[in-house]
């Protein structure tokens, strides 16, 4: 544990990987980060790769498994999740993801606005914390991974 | 094995467990139902039993973990889940039980209409099978069941 | 251990299983049974009972998915397992069924004719016994669940 | 994960494995490959090392544990499978390492010709992806491990 | 999980224990009691069954371990613990089984004054909920097992 | 834990099980013993139901996986585990069941005379009690199971 | 196991994590230390870092979650723990987390003076050690990782 | 595993650990290896670190538990483990390490001479491989760890 390993998952509309990866690279931590494919139609399209379906149902599902297979790894291989929330979309692959990690012992922080914290609370109830702005994972990471 | 254990995660307003219930109870199929507290009102206030809060947050933080002990046992004790997702509310908890499941290697079964089979892709991929009408669950369930 | 379950994977076009569990009701042994559908057309047409695909590639994973239900319920949950390989098709379902038993730690028996130990031999060094006639599973279950 | 371990499995008599390789180096790929011994006689052969064995199924059996202290060791340690169906021979231990993969929770990816898509249906409903010919396999690598 | 197993661990000089079982019993929740050996001096002499000690520390051991086969055995297979820290005493079995709980995945319910609130904040940021008194925890017992 | 499942191990030369299993009835304890077959010659001959081997090692080792197809799985069941060693034979098998219920986790109690505690100390070291007479062992179990 | 992992936890207002880990840099051992924040007001504080809370009691919940993402990732991580009890304080952490080694089957040594070791007796029966002074610990770990 | 950890367990009084790391670097393998303390006197005193012991056999007790912290978590870190059967002394610790090493599924090698063969054949049930002389050892590890 001299580096730990934080995976991003959620919203892939908005920079707050950036702003995370950016405070923490400012303050040397010793972190590193993984993340699922943040290129939406890349996402979208990953099963094409492999022979292509005409059927949309199909098309999605054999998708989601290709990118289940760089997910699932990296959720498995990190030591602490953050999970984002933002203020569009279902989001159903993130609130996945936090039951992932709780099944695993996986320690999470849950990251959204405050408007939206009573459909999370079961999500929070297995969170080790919640934070707002990109900011304050930042910190909690500083805190968390000093020396 | 001889009797099957299900639960029944997701949406609470509308009578799918009754449909689902009814229909093996017509067939006798070798099954056990299991469900989080249905009763809305009852399930919000499960941590006033304790000490009330008034800060909304950590009533509902209390709350969710006390429903925790139930439904963390129940999921973690089945041998299928259904989980069900409806058109009001934004349903995390559902998915953050099929995350729950995924980890577990639980196998389990969605079931909702078609318009949102999209937003559900990565809960799909984990997904042993997708029914509609729950009538399409109590058919797998027999079949699933047979001796 | 009052009751051992044992799990048969494999051929589905002879009447081994019939001859294991006669044998094992004539000498009363404390063991239960269970298996995949062994109708083919009906675990052919598992899919079907949801929205049916026209694709055969997408039926067969489809049906295979539901299946999967039963099978890996019932095989996580044996004490042991009788792998039968037979003189038809490909049979890598029984192969696949032995790996996933051997990554479990759940004791296996294959059941085959002498004619296919060669290409057995990898499934074999992970297996507990090899027997050839049925009646030969039936003795070894005697001699395990004995009081 | 900053570099993916990949195994290769199954088929020893063409050059995919080479394919895959060279494919993955030519992209500087982050992946290592795994692989079991791909000389067959040398596979035979392996118990050999020991005193031999007259018997045949002895020797068989011998050399396939030998063998397994590396396949199941690599396996074990591998982030992801790639499990290969050629046109020759029963490939029972290309079924059983799926089947081992499958019990781990590791991803696995198939490889093999359109035309025994049937017969590997059990093993497709629990892998993550089916690729045809090998270049796919690297395009699949790609996307999974780009950063 | 028709009947739900509790496991009552902490404080042996109140009538905790009663209480809650009185409670249970009087609303007939489907819930099984387990506890250590809750008679002092019997478990302080557990040990003496084997061949006696002279050196206090070896004597409080051996003891200590044969208490273990019982407390260990019953936590591991307990659905919910109550562990319970009282006004007298170090208590630190308390804890401990409280750690060895969070570890495993079970759920506890800690149940003690407020004036010992903060020093058991670690082993509250583990648990699914604090008590005060017993009935607190029969009212909770009740609604997590109701039908 | 309404019964509680008692695998005894070791020595089959003398009547240390008969003596455990009369104390238990005697005192109407709730425990359930299971063993190994403890017929020497039936033991040895295991692997005869199969097609019988000519070369000795064979021999042996084809009926000791026979019957590991019943220790194994009793081990894993078990509760706890009584190891018995006797002042004959190289006793290797009962050092090898303490083992494999040290890596378990699985409590053992060892029972064995005064004379081998030397060489039986790192054996000693992962149990939870050492036992003389087998009068002993009922004692433990009597305190252990009481209610 | 080049380098052995150590995590020291419990009291955090002594030297003793400064003499061992000075003792054991004199001896260049091939150790790496881990602990806790051991800034007692830094860890009361922890949860400030996001939206501070004005009841002591979910301030103080917040700030062991926030805690708790390092000392669970740690303890989890380490090959070797050292847990001391001084003589303030409940110190119900330094059991919680001996608890959860002993669940994980981390071996642990306590370390603390003789006055205790009849509360810390249940704590004792899943520890590999008990030293007393600081330097005993240094001793244990060079004798350990010895080449 | 481009570096292999090879664990060896058993007897302390020949040099045939020394004749098999000295073959492994004559041929450069990719292998580290581990043994418990192999200096007797050493070993029998680890205990003596701490408070010494007057009675023998809680002073074996706590040099084996001492011994354990080592030997536990090297077995546990191992990829594979040679288990040394010599012609002296009782050799229950060897027994006992093959015992967990099968529990925890690590692939372990029995290294002994032709006449102990019988008392050894549960121990070798669940061995991948058995070597007489050192030198075959060396051979196996060649091949397992070729590129």
């Amino acid at each position: 544990m001299n580096n730990w390993t934080i995976y991003l998952s959620g919203e892939i509309h908005s920079d707050w990987r950036e702003q995370i990866e950016q405070g923490a690279e400012a303050l040397d931590l010793p972190v590193s980060f993984k993340s699922p494919v943040t290129d939406h139609a890349a996402s979208d399209a990953a099963g094409d790769i492999l022979q292509p379906e005409s059927d949309g149902f199909w098309r999605d599902h054999k998708s989601s498994k290709v990118n289940g297979i760089r997910t699932k790894t990296l959720i498995e291989s990190c030591d602490i999740a953050v999970i984002r929330f933002g203020d569009q979309y279902k989001q159903w692959n993130a609130a996945f993801d936090a039951g992932y990690c709780a099944a695993l012992g996986t320690p999470y922080i849950t990251l959204h606005a405050e408007d939206i914290i009573r459909p999370l609370k079961e999500v929070h109830a297995s969170a080790m914390a919640w934070a707002q702005p990109p900011a304050q994972v930042v910190e909690i990471l500083k805190y968390v991974t000093s020396v």
